[in-house]
């Protein structure tokens, strides 16, 4: 069965690579640049394609690694496409990679490899007062004590908690299933470190209603894949895993904001640019939530799973708690989610992971795989942040 | 006559707009976002379109304005892209272009804003040590003296004169005539400051062979424009700008370094990437040099126009000297150039104005108009910087 897109002949991914996943600061000797060549150069071993090859560039988020030096380190001998999607990590994993499809599909370049590289230094901690230093609002958010993303977000959260009558117990199936994902998966730092729900009850409060264990990772790493036209992914070594759409949602009034605007009206808070975009992706897609077989779902906090599960069609306005509860995000189970730990359990490598683990499933190499997996849907960011998705399939 | 293009239907300019150019540092009162919303809203003005229509951003250069937040302040119900191209102005104005080419072609967006809004602090003066800060590349260069970007590029021009035998007079004629071009072009900062050549003489050494009035200005201002679809493009008033073809250039080796890399091969630090740009440029549009009506050339420094020249193929290597003194870029020459006055004399708006005035000259409502121009020419860059570059249509 091949699923259809609007669009015949879509760019394919037929590389993926990555560095070694750590705690954050392990890798910071090396940097940034050191580590986003190296998963380039895994990805085009990968795709059994000389590095060479790549003329275009596309990361997200002000990754460090700029093009031009790439194109150096890495000798291409010609660099016809260089872009960055702005903003966090919502725009970014899946904007970065749907702007590699555009520069493809528009014949400005052949060979994209995109790419996020990150070495969270002590001075410049996501996690951390001072890590989005750059975001205007932030003069208006850290007055109140908002300066970090778990302290941004948390409100929101726990309005979603409250307004559905979501139990807190929620929180764990999702932070406790990634987790057991990552204990089949070598390359997740939490790898060899299982979680038993004890453990996670007793991990301590960072943000209302957000454990230790509902946050993400703070890792060092790199993570790359490349993105070509369906006919040069024929003539490749791995079977193309096709890109049925990729794409950015934003949109404004309250939902523009993205972190700190907890404030915003009932309607919008809770799907806002998410739900927009899910709409569009799947009719770009030619699909439904019923067709995807598996999802990597961005998870900086585990609430934002739920919202997301939601926003994406997989469950009614406030049925996520238990749709987790009832054991259907699990290897096995309708809808197996966040399959190689997640960037709760495998890594926080800016979501850019979660797109390499969908393709691992669609080839059949995850290490937690799924059964005949034909569509999977990969999101980044959620709910009313700017936010970006793709639907790929085998 | 209707001049081809590989791609049938390529994206249109569709509306323009800037706000007032003005010297450096005279509007940082307002700021960069300011100044980039005013751009943005005449630009839909211009072309006769709910600004709320605009569903993708494209700017470079780490423009301060955030999608996000230019979103929340004109309005915008979907933003489906935004992107930013990583560099300098060599790779930004035609880049940003390009890459909103891409968003409409993948049917990404609909209506793209590209747009770029710069003021320039005490603290952040592009022309100035300290501007560049940011460009790794700068530890080496700095212990040199090598601290802005006159001083950078001033060996790779001295090279260029010694090599090819080039006249020093041959930069008086490209600032004269672009000085006299801005006197007919209010916008201009030097519009009514006209320029004789004992002045431009007596102009002091910023760092041979380049004059003060050899550097483009520093400039506070901003400008946009839209690009949409050719279906979209033909309901609107305007008369639509064809983008036959809009390309980022960029190699490896010897000229991925940008500024400070004059020390490269003969064969390359001329030419580089501006020449095997204009080379795929000139195919991917369907025209040949012959065909090109004018020229918007980055014109950061004088000297690079003639670079620019021969690199586009309007006159063999060296020969870039005799065509300027020969008149053929004045108005009512062969090949009129930077008819609003450039970055040398209308504004420094990294570029982007060029493409404007581009758009003005194809609509006749330029205010140095060429007679009957078809297709015009833009670059952004020069040499073996990283490079991007346009061909428009009537």
């Amino acid at each position: 069965m091949t699923f259809p897109s609007h669009r015949p002949n879509p760019p394919c991914i037929v590389g993926i690579g990555e560095t070694r996943y750590t705690r954050r600061g392990e890798q910071a000797a090396r940097g940034e640049w050191a580590l986003a060549c190296e998963a380039a150069q895994q990805a085009a071993r990968d795709a059994g394609v000389d590095v060479h090859e790549i003329d275009g560039i596309a990361s997200f988020s002000g990754d460090a690694s700029l093009p031009w030096l790439m194109g150096h380190a890495l000798g291409l001998p010609r660099l016809r496409w260089a872009s960055m999607v702005w903003g966090g990590g919502g725009t970014g994993a899946c904007g970065a990679l749907a702007q590699a499809c555009a520069a493809v599909q528009s014949g400005q370049a052949q060979m994209v490899l995109v790419m996020r590289s990150i070495v969270q230094r002590a001075q410049a901690r996501y996690g951390q007062a001072g890590g989005f230093s750059e975001i205007p609002q932030m003069d208006l958010l850290a007055p109140f004590g908002m300066v970090s993303p778990a302290i941004m977000f948390a409100p929101l959260f726990m309005r979603y908690l409250h307004e559905t009558g979501t139990p807190r117990e929620a929180l764990a199936e999702v932070a406790l299933c990634f987790r057991e994902n990552a204990q089949h998966n070598p390359r997740a730092v939490t790898f060899g470190h299982a979680l038993d729900r004890d453990t996670y009850l007793r991990s301590r409060w960072i943000a209302e209603p957000l454990r230790l264990l509902d946050c993400c990772q703070e890792s060092d790493g790199a993570c790359a894949l490349l993105v070509t036209t369906a006919e040069r992914a024929a003539a490749l070594k791995q079977m193309p895993v096709r890109v049925l759409a990729a794409q950015q949602g934003g949109n404004a009034g309250w939902n523009a904001g993205g972190m700190g605007t907890h404030t915003m009206p009932a309607a919008q808070y809770g799907g806002g640019n998410s739900a927009q975009l899910a709409d569009s992706l799947y009719r770009a897609a030619g699909v439904t939530p019923s067709d995807i077989s598996f999802a990597q779902i961005y998870d900086h906090f585990s609430p934002a799973v739920l919202i997301s599960l939601e926003d994406f069609g997989f469950c009614a306005r406030g049925e996520a708690a238990r749709f987790v509860a009832s054991g259907q995000i699990h290897a096995g189970g309708r809808l197996p989610l966040n399959t190689a730990g997640g960037l709760l359990s495998e890594a926080y490598i800016h979501g850019l992971n979660l797109v390499n683990e969908a393709v691992r499933q669609l080839r059949g190499t995850s290490t937690r795989p799924v059964r005949d997996a034909q569509v999977g849907l990969v999101t980044a960011g959620m709910g009313a942040s700017p936010t970006s998705a793709a639907i790929l399939a085998r």
